[in-house]
């Protein structure tokens, strides 16, 4: 079976347990305290980072070359178009999330009020948190927008990059900083991703000493 | 023809123009001052980033996103392996530049030592400074044990892993930030890389206010 070694609230773990999750591609989840950089880990995986993914023998790390090799290796259901510019819509988008959103609000929201908590690192830096509250609602306007004209964020089709927003706004969200009232079109697309069997696991993660708030698991938030 | 919007010493920039390069694909490069976040660049990338670059009639942005949709239109040369974990392999490594060398070096030295001044942010935080010049130390050990057994990063054809990582010792080597004695196996490979055809616009540019060390355009460093 597969292994994945991963922190819950990740999501970049998020992204690529979804991945398998819809492609029905059965994993064991490891816990890894990666900041703590066991020497067995750093063998796994000299990033020192998660998600690391045990699958046909291999030992995968980075999360969009895992996710690429995932729709390569098992291409249905798809979740790739097969159009060239299609498909760069769908990367840009995966870059504009695990880069751009990531540096202005998953590091500055989860990582100040979770992360350095379990690290043992402190406390959260508040112009950090507010600088991220602050960022996140550009973001929801700017996911608004696709949507406007689009049924998913890169297209007419459920891709990666819808994947890809929903593993940071899933964590973000279990920490209470979505303002799902900000867009309609948004709320009713994070509803529909929310429902998808691919989504049932990430639903039901507890992180110790953090309570989800009650709307977190409800399909209808 | 195409155009790209660039700095000349952004690795992610660097990587596309040697791409488009290796190619063949004629483009007229245009530098843009992103940080000035003008509202007609703006439209062209909301993500306020270089490089965009108008290919095929089309805006985009995101150079890992762009670098596949020229690999997928443009096939050959190829900068990319047919078996799915051949890309892995080469998605991983462009990860790893584009992600760790990115944060663990490339913006604690260039970042602190030229964007700053370009940008009239003031003077390089000594801190980063001395934690990039210790963290490159650790990546060109990584680069040469990969080297020893593989000809190029990713295995035995050269790749867009290689020009990743070129992108960015290329733009630290403008600043006289990469010790070339300290691995035979890297400073072989990066001899191979810069007598590429690809990469003699790269070792042409000029910054004013930084000239590169005579070693910078020279083929015999």
């Amino acid at each position: 079976m597969a292994r994945l070694f991963h922190v819950p609230l990740s999501p970049f773990c998020r992204k690529v347990r979804l991945s398998l999750a819809e492609k029905k591609i059965e994993v064991e989840l490891v816990e890894e305290r990666y900041w703590e950089a066991d020497p067995d880990f750093l063998r796994r995986n000299p990033a020192a980072k998660v998600p690391v993914l045990k699958l046909d023998g291999k030992t995968m790390a980075e999360s969009a070359a895992i996710c690429e090799y995932i729709e390569e290796t098992r291409p249905e259901p798809s979740l790739m178009p097969k159009q060239a510019d299609a498909r760069y819509e769908v990367r840009r988008l995966v870059g504009w999330f695990d880069d751009k959103f990531h540096n202005e609000v998953t590091s500055k929201l989860l990582y100040e009020r979770v992360n350095k908590k379990v690290m043992g690192q402190g406390y959260p830096d508040s112009r950090n948190v507010k600088a991220g509250a602050k960022a996140i609602k550009f973001h929801l306007d700017y996911m608004a927008w696709l949507l406007d004209h689009r049924r998913w964020l890169a297209g007419d089709v459920m891709t990666l990059a819808d994947f890809t927003a929903a593993a940071h706004l899933s964590a973000l969200d279990y920490i209470s900083d979505v303002d799902w009232n900000r867009s309609a079109a948004v709320k009713d697309w994070y509803a529909k991703i929310k429902s998808r069997p691919a989504f049932r696991s990430i639903l039901a993660d507890q992180i110790p000493g953090f309570r989800p708030p009650p709307h977190y698991a409800d399909l209808d938030f």
